[in-house]
């Protein structure tokens, strides 16, 4: 055996006991009964335990090592690579640290929950302290080269630091405010609120499953459920799980959810099967995943040709209350713009301002020229500046997200990297396929998704993300296609009136 | 560290690794999407070898041994005697062998699929023959002092024997035939086809669920799910799934596989959580599990005074075909003994006899005193003997069980042990607590449950099955009170007319 069959002969069980551990997390948030808390998380750590054992084990060093040495093909290279590349970032954080992290961030987690329900920042404020610590100990363990943000960032977007992320970001903040400014100004403003109307959750189901499936997921492979957060795990390409939440009044909530988690679902549907069990059968970052959600999301089922075909059956299987709607109408409502507190409520376009409001705070706490006293401030400060509100309430407010209780530092700018990703795919998708529209109104959603097979789904992590970006639309990744899809897409929509 | 706690140290991780497997498994069951089939048994297959290369680890054994000449409290002892135990069984059988095992029962599995849905047992034969062969094998890796066979009981029911076995199957022979011969000359024969009315899967499960939760199954800590076959698995004491299948046609059919996997489940949920992940914190036997359904679904809810107070609730529940029953006629109904060809849609007194056959030809085939060829004619004779029935087509009788293509040979006995077990700490159980039918008749379940707990549940492991059987009733483990239940409740059910 060469060094590099015995290299994935090593490393293919570490990634079944890593897709053992998803089945786990899935189960805790959709089946599993209450009392069982405490035992899952015991299970998971001894999985978890498991996988860092052998994935940091030397003899896996040496062999990688080995490897590099040999003549490879393109995709042994990519897979030496990128095992390299985790075996590394494992390899540098010592074990007392990742445990003293495990235990900090679990008791950071409840304090949050409290302090949220509490409404008083004061009672997270010394947790995340002392996550902030933990965390530029974390930078300094990964290393960098300017900034200890960056080997945050490396963390969830390889590659990305914050220069770049910066550089695809601040035009953003502009244009958006461009575009804002617009709709504020604008007579059809609003809309929102004509969505909420009350639809069984069971109707709900039935109809969001069945355009999950028309636009390409595949149930043979995968399932919907129900759990507090919508999210979306694969194990293998054939067992891929979806979850949504129904609220009975905001059905369209619902209905956006599951597209979103199918977008995922469909990546990891589309994952190369020959090369399971190694890097190049995995997904190649946060936000390339992000950009396969957000596609099937916004750009597709926030579209007028989607509509076009689905409203008609909306309004059959949600009831009276759409009926007495037009097209026009409703599509103008599913892109309502309004400046809110809560970011995973957002519109596609304030989102973004949400990022940025993170990304800037953030970055400024790890490289100490923000304090966590200030932080409640600083939070309200930027609201202001970018969408115009009032300080909020802190659990509206600074408190919303759970990511900083868990240590998650970097992570936010993966969203919005997701939806750049995805104009950009949008826009060379539709230069590449003529009359997207209309396939779109036909619900011939075959050929956009083969598009993204080809380009993105099949590739696994066989190229860095911004690679895969520049190689699947002809050009860099940047902001310029969002911005121009934004702008196209929004101000007809609110310019006149 | 003493020995001890460093064995503990060291087991605890393997029995983790193993309720693990138990969710892979329960989810497959029940959830998975179909195409994942095959990667779930890599996974399954990957868990398996970790759990087998730790069990078997020497240092394993040497702190067994060390821990063995320790000071040991009495459930310390208990855990070294039983780990010991495991630690041989596991040691005895040699990895290839295990892995042919494996390869072999997996093909054998489809072979007998198939055989079963085209009626022929010549499809079957050669799988069956070669399983045989190393079924032999095994109870010679095993050991066993007068019959290869009670090596493979062992397995099940530890210190089972063909001679124990066989002293308390063989009086029931003659006393069930006895009854039988009763019944059959009875003019009230029949009533089973009263319950064949339809009734809503949703309307079953409600009915189902709420019967489980009053008899003391806790939904806090377990669920309720679908699958092909009922069972049920417990991968704590907090966290307890059943499942049953829902046949529109047959509500009560369901309603006792849920009452059956109620009755395990309470078993598991009843396990001492302090021992938990140690042998004093897992069930007896298979036998000893069977005992807890059995009692729940028969001695319980197959009893009068439980349908005085369900039988009301079932008719407003399952709607109008019931309404038109008298309580007699319900209970006669779910009480009609019909000797019938398919062991699992047996009534409790001819299940016995569908295992007595089983018992009688498994013994012989590893014995070689009966050779495969000549199986399907012997089932036939049994069945007309023990049953009097005619020879059924193949699919209905020597091919309906799967355990043989599974090589669990052994298996059998526990399903009657259990029955036997039940009516005995029935009987007991009688005894110890005053009027226990007005108990039942009131819903007042927890006293049952409670005495159950307290002679049964809480101890785990740390009596072998014989021993705890009979420490829990105060008399050797016997057919005696089965057989007085039997007659009790069934000769004035079929005397007269």
């Amino acid at each position: 055996m060469t060094a590099y069959e015995q290299l994935l002969a090593l490393v293919r069980p570490i990634y079944v006991l890593g897709s053992i551990g998803r089945v786990l997390r899935w189960d805790a948030e959709t089946m599993m009964p209450h009392a069982a808390i405490a035992y899952r998380a015991e299970q998971l750590s001894e999985l978890h335990r498991l996988v860092h054992e052998r994935f940091t084990d030397p003899h896996l060093g040496a062999l990688l090592q080995a490897a590099e040495e040999e003549p490879l093909d393109p995709i042994a290279r990519a897979n030496v690579r990128e095992l390299k590349r985790d075996y590394e970032q494992a390899r540098k954080l010592p074990s007392e640290f990742v445990a003293e992290m495990a235990r900090l961030t679990a008791l950071a987690k409840k304090a949050w929950a409290q302090a949220k329900r509490e409404n008083d920042f004061q009672q997270f404020a010394p947790f995340l302290k002392q996550i902030l610590d933990r965390i530029r100990e974390k930078a300094e363990y990964l290393g960098y080269e300017k900034n200890p943000y960056d080997a945050l960032l490396d963390q969830y977007e390889p590659g990305a630091t914050v220069e770049s992320v910066g550089a695809m970001f601040r035009p953003l903040q502009e244009a958006l405010s461009e575009v804002l400014f617009t709709v504020e100004r604008s007579s059809r403003r609003g809309g929102r609120d004509r969505l909420r109307v009350p639809v069984p959750e069971e109707r709900q189901r039935e109809f969001g499953a069945a355009v999950a499936a028309e636009i390409g997921f595949c149930f043979d492979a995968g399932r919907l459920d129900v759990s507090e957060h919508p999210f979306c795990t694969g194990f293998h390409p054939r067992d891929v799980r979806l979850t949504t939440r129904f609220r009975k009044e905001e059905p369209l909530s619902s209905f956006f959810a599951i597209l979103h988690e199918a977008g995922h679902g469909m990546y990891e549907q589309g994952l190369p099967e020959e090369h399971v069990l190694t890097p190049c059968g995995e997904p190649a970052s946060l936000g390339v995943h992000e950009s396969q959600s957000r596609f099937w999301e916004n750009c597709i089922g926030r579209s007028l040709p989607f509509w076009e075909r689905y409203f008609p059956r909306l309004q059959e299987a949600f009831g009276s209350a759409f009926r007495e709607m037009t097209l026009e109408e409703f599509y103008r409502s599913v892109n309502a713009v309004e400046p809110d507190y809560i970011r995973v409520e957002a519109d596609e376009l304030t989102y973004n301002l949400h990022i940025l409001i993170r990304f800037e705070l953030e970055e400024a706490l790890v490289n100490r020229r923000l304090d966590v006293a200030e932080l409640p401030e600083a939070w309200n400060e930027k609201l202001k500046h970018y969408l115009g509100l009032e300080p909020p309430e802190p659990a509206r407010g600074v408190l919303q997200d759970i990511h900083w209780s868990m240590g998650a530092f970097g992570y936010f700018p993966t969203y919005t990297l997701g939806n750049l990703y995805a104009a950009q795919l949008r826009a060379a998708l539709w230069r590449d396929l003529d009359g997207v529209e209309t396939l779109i109104r036909n619900g011939e959603f075959a050929p956009i998704l083969e598009w993204l097979r080809e380009r993105v789904h099949r590739h696994g992590r066989f190229y860095p993300p911004s690679e895969l970006i520049e190689r699947a639309t002809g050009a860099p990744a940047s902001g310029e296609d969002f911005l121009a899809y934004v702008r196209e897409k929004y101000l007809p929509l609110y310019s006149g009136g």
